[in-house]
């Protein structure tokens, strides 16, 4: 019962997956990789006893390949999700699921005219123990009705590439997933704060913003994404509900006391800090597959991210509160018939 | 050099000051009292020795009162502010300095024609210790330039009375009051964010609320006000900067570890919150007037939050970002000459 | 109903507590001073308009004296304390009550026979809100019947003069105190551990020691005493019982993160970590009097607390269990007829 | 490169290891298993898809087995490990590696004999990321050279067959190896406190028990063991340094601020305290032996920790402090020369 795996595209997160299914998730194969740089893909698939192919194209219709993960260039991941639902595999798609939202429209009505769930999108944040303790005291009623959401996401440092619409599409992304998610709850519009820039950013971005999100049922979401924090990675967030609130933990290892002080370092990047659920997400995924059950975020969560992140772009360009326009909800992913 | 005390005003928050200049302040006497019951102010002044007076003007220009405590009745504040700088004598009003930013500023105006410090607003977050701790790191660049704040005001439970303008006027006045003097920055414009209110409020109340404020150099803050959250009275506060953030603990006296939790018991109104900061007010109010140097907040922090005030009411009803027009701050209370 | 009090001791704590009793604890008066060194005597009497008189002596027996307070060099305790007995008067001792247990006996039976509660002695940690939590927290039956208790009392650093027998005689002497009053039990037996010492102190002294006490319904503590700690000044204590724990918080004024750390400061001396404390005894011994019930720490715990000190100093000796002989508890101070 | 693995020992510690190595640990396949309780072992065999075969000899022996855990009753793991050794074959024996100090002792000698490392010892802590951490601030000197150590191990509740002996040799023991890891420290000598038991055990249970090592160094260790606590499953250890200290901290998944209080769940059990450390230790184990080079505890740590759980219980039973007894430690474990 062993998933055999191909990769499509071998940088830095394609290399880091292919070592998650090799080294630490069980009952997955990478047995195909490809990627632009033929070299590259070939010195991967050496290391761990993969064949390395032409084109991501070759990898979907190997007929060795059960699943495929795409971990190629972002504007490439539309055409290779939809030639495994074509193919009729699974495929895990690193977000972005597509870089338009009109493309990943197309994904859900493909994969709904294929009629099973073949796509998972890579919001690993609902691999997380301390959110999946937050959903669960959500859905067990612990805070009351949800009202409100604040939360942060911190990086240390952006690149010069960096800019200001990254901040929702590559940042911000990850919260927009995780806010409809642990509050089940549609986002219909967003707007977006200018503060004061720091000095520590390159000159033509916007850092930090302040993202306003509200929901279907009257949820206000505050959001801080600032990638220049320089003291850290470090994401918070509290729910706040009609009876009680429910915030993330502040990750320590261990606590020092010394030079007057009482300290724990904080995590420097989302790889450390999101480490477990990573290795959770991607043995999920395999678990599912072997069960027949894709279960995780899939093609519609891609899709309305991609919506919602388009409308908060627009609010950042535009200084006002722009409505989210979704599709209806098909009844195959969950909406109301 | 003992203060003589005149009170005016023997409700629930001035029979606590006088408690507090009677039993927990040195320095200080209070030696005459009134109410618009007659009846209570003589029994609080028989509780401590004092004289009950017929009036508030009697109890100004009574010789042997050195300083006045106005805890009256909202409405009637200003009135007694400005006969007390007419009297040239010392005067604490609890917040607010008035009711209309019309008075505060006749306020302002008369004090600088008095020529000298007389008035002080009671804003007592300024003596907490942790708010006193934020500033000083702020202050040493601990956390570099500030570019954005969280705040949230929390209460257990509102009575009818409470109404939707009362979350900016009776709650934030607070943090209005403190992000000014935290940051040394002055707040210029306001925005309200309407939430789904919980269904633990009484009908016509909006709760909670998120307020948005700017200040001149572009900070951002925003302020949850959630007056019916249930589970306590609960303050928090970060202040974000260019390095580094500061935030203010959750206070504990001890933590429990049982039934399988680990807990701390929340604070369950301002009093107990914030009685060590409400002692310091008083006493440092009494010991800058044996001093004869006024230090704590004035008039223009009184008139500046009264016009903030205005704009977050106004954005509330409007749903828009309301600027903030202060006067030009007069050299007198440390402006641009 | 203003207590006047005189002062025996103008040295750093004498000075102290002038300081507290003029400034901050309220219905106190200090009218008389004296010091071994007449001219500090003058300076400091002058400073908050006291008289200056020759001897301890003289202030004890001063017309104008209600109440004395006791600060001069421990082994001049007893003889103070005890003429202020004889006088009829109130008088605040700081620890030690005295250097050998057989003159805080005498101090015992003096008080006895005078009939009345005239003595307590300067046991501060009584008055922190975190200790006093945690004995509500005991009493309420939170935890179940009490064990265990783990504690730890550490300073930055000692200087050359601190011996070995000061761990037990200035140091663990607060926590031998707190124990007995937070069990409301009797300490029986002491022995004491004498781990490596730290290379940071002075050559002659242990440091650290632990620290073992039994109590007469077998509750076992263990106790850190380490006085070279060099990070800061910090106390913890934690009692376990049948149903839970009961834990100390770590003091913050606020949480930084800055350069990859989260941290807050440690106090660097018990004037910091335990000022509320301090001007809580005070004030609440000011009350007392002004009552008429003493309700502090009195004769008793002193002689009790020197009891148990011998036997620990013994057991740091020995290397033994040392037993605690304690006469028999009078009914005078709560023993059973 | 899988590794095939023979599980003697088909309980609940060994169903969960079989669970990890075929569904967590990447690398490894169970091929063969056995029990005392052949129709358990069929069935766990027949839902893994190995064989069950009659005794653990032949499993030892299997040619398609190339390394063992043994997870059977305590008394028989000697004689499984030296079957293992004497086959040449890699074995992971759960604590205790044998229940006398001779036996574990004949283990050491015959895998020195044999002249390559087989064994590892079941002590998991050694993979928890906070004790990791804690050792590696040790190692870095980030607390100075350790004097003190601090631990604390309480479970909710014992059943009646625990006795007191099982407070060191089942419950201890992991502490007993930690500190030994964590120090890089030998411990010399053991004794046992006896606090007045909790009336929430059985009976015959010395329940808690306070134990104190001391090491080569002089490192004084005080260890809590209380299995009846009641509120959870808790472990605390603080290592105390010349310049600082460094503690675990308190696991929390998310925390709620209700009804009063701002809480956390404390786990329940080892299972979910150590869950992460379980999956590494045998994750680790596994890729040490395709590397053919074992790094975990071995047979010198199963034959110390043998030792001084020997000498504990005996401090137990004669209330004195016991002297450890080791053999001299051959250059094979690192002993020198």
């Amino acid at each position: 019962m062993t998933v055999h795996i191909g990769v499509i595209g071998t940088g830095m997160i394609g290399q880091d997956h292919i070592r998650r299914l090799t080294g630490v998730v069980t009952g997955a194969e990478v047995t195909a990789v490809t990627d632009v740089d033929a070299r590259r893909a070939k010195e991967v698939a050496a290391g761990v006893g993969a064949r390395a192919l032409p084109t991501g194209q070759d990898v979907i219709v190997d007929a060795l390949v059960d699943a495929v993960v795409v971990t190629s260039w972002g504007p490439t991941h539309a055409e290779y999700v939809l030639a495994a639902i074509e193919a009729g595999k699974y495929v895990f798609c690193e977000k972005p699921l597509a870089t338009t939202a009109e493309d990943a429209l197309r994904i859900v009505e493909a994969e709904e005219a294929a009629g099973r769930r073949l796509v998972q999108v890579g919001f690993m944040r609902r691999y997380d123990q301390g959110y999946r303790a937050m959903k669960r005291v959500i859905g067990e009623g612990g805070i009351g009705s949800p009202l409100l959401m604040h939360c942060a996401h911190r990086n240390p440092a952006a690149p010069e590439s960096y800019h200001s619409e990254m901040a929702t599409q590559d940042t911000a992304i990850h919260e927009i997933d995780t806010i409809r998610w642990l509050l089940d709850d549609e986002i219909v519009s967003a707007q977006v704060l200018r503060p004061r820039s720091t000095s520590k950013r390159f000159e033509h971005l916007q850092d930090p913003q302040i993202m306003l999100f509200e929901t279907a049922s009257g949820v206000r979401i505050d959001l801080e994404v600032f990638v220049n924090c320089q003291y850290g990675y470090d994401i918070q967030c509290e729910t706040v509900g009609e009876t009680g609130t429910v915030r993330l933990p502040d990750p320590a290892d261990v606590w020092l006391r010394t030079a007057g002080q009482l300290r724990t370092e904080v995590a420097q990047g989302w790889k450390e800090r999101f480490a477990a659920a990573f290795d959770r997400e991607l043995a999920e995924w395999v678990a599912s597959i072997q069960d027949g059950r894709l279960a995780g975020p899939g093609s519609w969560d891609g899709y309305a991210a991609a919506v919602i992140s388009d409308a908060t772009v627009d609010a950042l360009h535009s200084g006002r509160v722009v409505p989210v326009r979704l599709k209806d909800r098909p009844a195959f992913y969950g909406g109301r018939p």
